[in-house]
């Protein structure tokens, strides 16, 4: 490639920002928090010590369940990145680029993908051959070290994630100054979007009872198309397999700020035990966001290890499962979470012993509608679910 | 897996089908087509003769380019599946079957994923231990044998593909009796559902000038957050990738029904151009449908070959062929659609002349609204495209 002979010379973009506006409440703090954080470099140098950045070490050495608060939270230790050690030297100015990015995104008031903010910090440094960042996957862990390090979730930094995940019911919205009726959104539903937080996202009036959080957009649209969602005043949402990060927020605000209670329907399998798991007490990888996004008081309404009697269900739809599964199934059983709650070891061990995992899908086995008319209704009406 | 001692020898929800409902127009000719699929091999029984079906073949070699169309589209050929032929019996039970559960879906008036057709219709027969389907992989190419067979889509089979897409401008829709202003809907947008037929969509009003597609949801978003849809009157779709059926169709029918063009704004490597080619004259493997999602006049707005330089991009953007990318250009570049097309020829050999291909999002490394204040609307207003 003969790139380096074309090379621009120009500044990146993150260096021409716009003209200060001024800055919605919620952009405040954490303009604040990045001005705080570059202006501790600048202290240590004028003070000539070396400037370095502690970062909260994120891995499962350093998370924790908090018994009481029955959440996963990050522990005390950080690592310290330093200017003039030379293995660290590139996270260190990688780090401060990350902040300048973000900081340059809020006074723009504008967002971007992790690919995109990628994009705007990737350029040849000046006089040499060396990149900033060569490869996105350099840049995303540096991104989830900064929001740990400035307690500030990466929406609030101006970075979003994927926005997979619908939502139907009984709720109107104020969604960027848009009045959304949730009840009449059609076939599709209401897109939730990556960033919900208050000053995107308003409740306007909601005369839902409760939630339903189904694991798949295929699922969900069984539900909506039997109209589930209007006979039991709920919500219905999905997250398009693992929920991303706007899903769960918005589930923790629809939670906590409108008291409903959460069920979830996944799959028989450890996936589905997982992704119940983050829901309710965080994940490890994003234990800092458990505060904010973990909802400790969902409940696990199935598929159940039983459900292949109780349901009567045809042979057929057994998956036998692999290694993978067996090990994963083992891993979930012994987390502190679950490991203290005996039904939960008795539905992990039984479907060890059943040898097969099902699919929320597999119900359609009985009729078309039996997830909807007779399934999830009959789990709710005995209190019938794990917790 | 003691799984065949535990069959319950109950007759799959197929067969129980609900009371017959006044069905729809939409439907009335897609069950008729099923009914007299199914006659023939009465018809064939009752004559004494060996029963069989004719399916479609589909394959590059049944498939052909209609130049003055403009789209691909599939041959005469056929392939005979025959009931009394030990190699054929399976895949003749299998798409009865199929056929079986698309009327059973009609007549209740429910949709389902292909998925959930899949588990509708496994089960392990009565007296064997032979099952209907074994995996999903052996149930898909029926569904779309059936398609073709029946000249159907898939969607007027009642089963639907992912909803993957969205949508936000200056047009109000009907989405399943719900009205949806899609200049009101938010940061998400609305959310393009998989099945988007007449009965299900009407368009009401549309104040828009043209539709702007992107290939992506991170780059949709970009434009979506700067409004370029509300400067520039026009839609704003994008379909997660390669897009899904609903989007195309969804494409094709705001192109003819209200005339609008599409241009189409995608990656600069043989991906971005395989989706320009899909949109524009059709795919291969789903040639049956062209007629009704292809879109011929689709421009491709970018990105083009020559943006590195002419956008004065930084090098670092850069991202090498691999040997597959360099293998799947010369295949595009041989398209009959492409081949003849001398502006096609000279953009793909200036992609491989370059060694580098190029996301749309490189052009944040410019300027975070770049894409949406300069890109696209210098190229719509110089008329700058390939056709």
């Amino acid at each position: 490639m003969a790139a380096s002979s074309k090379r621009t010379g120009k500044s990146s973009s993150v260096s021409r920002t716009a003209a200060p506006v001024k800055l919605p409440p919620v952009d405040i703090k954490t303009h604040r928090q990045i001005v705080e954080f570059a202006d501790q470099v600048a202290a240590a140098a004028e003070k000539r010590r070396d400037p370095h950045l502690d970062i909260p070490t994120r891995s499962l050495s350093n998370v924790r369940f908090n018994k009481s608060r029955k959440i996963i939270e990050m522990g005390p230790q950080t690592n310290r990145r330093q200017l003039f050690n030379l293995s660290q030297a590139k996270s260190y100015m990688q780090t401060l680029l990350v902040a300048t990015g973000c900081k340059a995104l809020i006074d723009q008031q504008k967002t971007t993908s992790i690919r995109g903010l990628y994009y705007l910090l990737k350029h040849t440094i000046e006089g040499t051959r060396e990149e900033t960042f060569s490869t996105q996957e350099e840049c995303d862990p540096i991104i989830e070290d900064l929001e740990v390090t400035l307690e500030s979730l990466r929406e609030q930094l101006h970075v979003y994630a994927s926005n997979r995940g619908g939502m139907v019911g009984p709720i109107v919205l104020i969604d960027s100054g848009d009045e959304i009726d949730c009840a009449r959104m059609g076939s599709g539903g209401y897109s939730i979007p990556s960033i919900v937080e208050a000053d995107i996202i308003k409740f306007k009036s909601c005369e839902a009872k409760f939630i339903l959080h189904v694991e798949k957009d295929t699922v969900w649209r069984r539900f909506n198309e039997d109209k589930f969602w209007k006979k039991h005043s709920c919500l219905l949402t999905h997250g398009g397999g693992q929920p991303p990060r706007g899903v769960r927020r918005m589930l923790y605000r629809l939670h906590h700020e409108l008291k409903l209670p959460v069920y979830c329907l996944l799959d028989n399998d450890p996936w589905g035990y997982y992704i119940y798991s983050v829901l309710k007490q965080g994940s490890i990888n994003l234990a800092y966001e458990s505060k904010r996004m973990a909802i400790p008081e969902a409940r696990f309404l199935g598929l159940r290890s039983r459900d292949y009697s109780r349901c009567e269900l045809n042979p057929s739809v057994q998956i036998t499962l692999n290694d993978t599964d067996i090990k994963r199934a083992k891993q979930i059983a012994a987390y502190p979470w679950f490991a203290g709650k005996k039904a939960w070891q008795k539905e992990i061990e039984m479907m060890l012993t059943n040898g097969f995992k099902l699919e929320v899908e597999s119900l359609i086995s009985k009729d078309i509608s039996y997830v909807t008319e007779v399934y999830a209704p009959e789990r709710i009406a005995e209190g019938n679910w794990l917790d």
